[in-house]
């Protein structure tokens, strides 16, 4: 195992993975910008590096800064959390080249998984059922083409595509080569790749991920689905596990498929496949990300396994002890992710002073942030504030204890989603499971 | 079910009430003495009503008050928590006079195996193995004789006893009569009860309990193990579940004689049954102890099952929903106290404004507590800060989770245990569970 990690992000996911090195008795070094002297992830690490100012640019995504630091300090592993450089290929090769274990897939298929478009193409290969679409677009007329045979309404994404950026829904022939073009441009500036390709827009629709560990002996396991619909612009609002939709067939059905995906790369590491399930419940690959998710935990809750933990022993070299028939799922968990966010005010981004904080506790309440009284929430970074998670033996409980949990939470001073997340656990359509990925659109207009 | 209930209780187990009555749609009625005004069970609540003055015979003792404040507040059902009124069978009358639902047995119940005595008698006519001890002491004379047939050392017992009170230990003749007479005289004061029993001492010894839930039916549950031998002065410090030395059939003998115990005296509600287990792994009955245990927590992570609640839907009148075998013990969970009292200084209890507070988290890491920052903790109560409670899939990792949740904990501004409770968790006696009560004296000695 090893002795010395550098992690290599910020918020909780960094004190996430601080917490497991310390349980596992592996020394921890967190690097941070000039922004973050103060912050919860610098304080609990046994040595900080700062690596540069706050914008994400100069220090999060500055590898140079961060290899240095890991090599000054004498870590052998890097972990990348999630966002920041999680799935950077080119980063996970240079610590490759430095001898330090990248906790993560190797670069190569970070590389071949990040090309949605090659993997799409790995999955139809090997079996998965993926969504209808085409390849790369070269031209305007190759476009136009594919569209027509795959069918209006449609969409256009990103090769490189991430975090909603790149993605534009086109409804008619008319709407397709602007959307095309603007998608283009944004992956170009965002990705610096404007490689785009068409899919069939399946709506309504469900976004349901499969959670799999996989070590570097070809052992997979597939740890169940979570639901993942309620989004905002693309950007996961609240998670489940398990999903209402999910039947044991269902369930059975995308574990294979999940784990035959996974086969089929020689995966290695944590990933997660997600996968779109149509009103009749078929089901598509969409994308897989080989990374630690935001939304680990609720798979954590029902299957008992401390996800982050296996990640780092599985990057360690540790074969898996057990197999996918010792894997048992129950009860229900649930995250809401609180965002320092106006939801009154367009989502408008919220920092500032945290004038006071109650983190609310008891049995299966979990909180997981880096805030603390007093600290001030900088103005560089994303908006998630902290992830509360919540577990029960059934799903209404899971949902009553969430609604206590939100209730009771205290953050004075910075805007945020709580009380919006208290209106999505009251809409009838999470109520009953029926939701889609189109919850929070609909939501909006009605408002 | 219950649509308002009081908590006649403060601190973590207050608020641990009201967070479950919140998930249970139950209102909530808080009562608090006048130096608790800013407690958080008080802000938590939904009611609250102050009951006198600070001195617990004059609010959380005081009957007419919480009584007054049930009726007045239109509470359906008091919860006592533990100590303070939970194992008072007056007051439960009182509650019954007044038809309001006590969360707990029935006070004939309470007045039964709150006196020691008799409830050892009823164990052992219903073929419960109860620690070889004499009857109520009627004079010198009779403790004389009995002490010789019982054999030396042994142990004074008060029948009204509690929380280490009225205890003493006799090591030979001489010692007796003055150990007894001062064993009455503090039981008098203590419990206006000067009765007291022989009991042989078992030296070493384990202490180990049994959780049990019983509904109006008949229906009994055995919710496995907690070891408890990690005492001071008779005062818990450190719970586990499972307990290292049990083996499975130890423990299906002691859930068979748990169960047996329950269903002698046609228990109802949640109980505890404390055994003695000798170095043979002989069993002794000691007590039962008729309320929700402090350490309740540490059944809940290895069961799943939140124990207040079902107190609570016991006490409604519902029908356990399973049985027995679907009773499931899983992982290992330890519960550390927290307590407000300065080890390096002969354990004086400390109060104060809590200056700085950070409580660790993480998956399967729960601190339950009352405390906030700038909270001041009053002089005039026990001395229990908050429990840290952790949950892993083998007792190895569980004892890591600990020290790394310890070390996260900040509590400035008053002394407490956090520093003790690490060292305990590295004696090599509690590595590898074979630690007995003598554990803490053993240690106190060494230093």
């Amino acid at each position: 195992m090893f002795s010395k990690m550098l992690i290599a992000n910020r918020g909780e996911i960094a004190v996430r993975i601080i917490r497991a090195c310390k349980e596992m008795g592996i020394a921890t070094v967190a690097v941070f910008s000039a922004a973050d002297r103060d912050a919860l992830h610098v304080s609990l690490a046994d040595e900080s590096v700062c690596i540069g100012p706050a914008r994400v640019q100069d220090s999060y995504l500055n590898m140079p800064a961060i290899l240095s630091a890991a090599v000054t300090t004498g870590a052998q592993a890097i972990h990348p959390g999630y966002g920041l450089l999680s799935e950077n290929a080119k980063f996970a090769q240079l610590c490759e080249e430095c001898h330090i274990t990248f906790i993560g897939p190797d670069s190569g298929l970070i590389a071949k998984l990040g090309d949605k478009d090659e993997a799409k193409r790995t999955m139809r290969a090997a079996g998965v059922p993926v969504v209808p679409g085409s390849g790369l677009i070269d031209s305007d007329a190759t476009a136009l083409a594919a569209a027509k045979e795959i069918g209006y309404p449609l969409l256009v994404k990103a090769r490189a595509g991430g975090g909603g950026r790149g993605i534009r829904l086109v409804n008619s022939a008319e709407e397709l080569l602007p959307a095309l073009h603007a998608s283009a441009k944004e992956a170009e500036i965002a990705f610096g790749d404007g490689a785009c390709y068409l899919e069939k827009y399946l709506n309504p629709v469900k976004h349901i991920e499969m959670q799999i560990l996989c070590d570097n002996y070809d052992n997979v396991l597939c740890l169940g689905e979570r639901e993942c619909s309620i989004q905002r612009k693309h950007q996961k609002l609240l998670e489940e596990s398990p999903a209402v939709c999910v039947t044991s067939q269902l369930r059975h059905n995308m574990m294979e498929a999940a784990s035959k995906a996974a086969k089929a790369v020689h995966y290695r590491s944590l990933g997660t496949i997600e996968f779109l399930v149509d009103s009749d419940l078929s089901f598509y690959f969409m994308e897989m990300n080989t990374r630690l998710q935001v939304e680990h935990p609720v798979t954590e809750m029902v299957t008992g396994m401390d996800l982050v933990k296996w990640q780092i022993r599985v990057a360690s070299g540790i074969q898996l002890p057990f197999a996918q028939k010792d894997v048992r799922l129950r009860g229900h968990a649930i995250e809401c992710r609180i965002n320092a966010e106006d939801p009154e005010n367009g989502f408008v981004p919220s920092c500032g002073k945290i004038n006071l904080l109650h983190i609310p506790g008891g049995p299966w309440v979990r909180f997981d942030t880096a805030l603390y009284q007093d600290y001030t929430v900088p103005p560089f970074y994303d908006s998630l504030l902290g992830k509360l998670i919540v577990y029960a033996q059934t799903r209404e409980e899971a949902i009553r204890k969430m609604q206590a949990a939100l209730a009771e939470l205290v953050i004075e001073g910075v805007s945020n989603t709580a009380e919006l997340q208290m209106d999505i656990l009251s809409d009838p359509s999470f109520l009953d499971g029926s939701y889609h990925t189109d919850f929070m659109e609909k939501r909006e207009k009605l408002c």
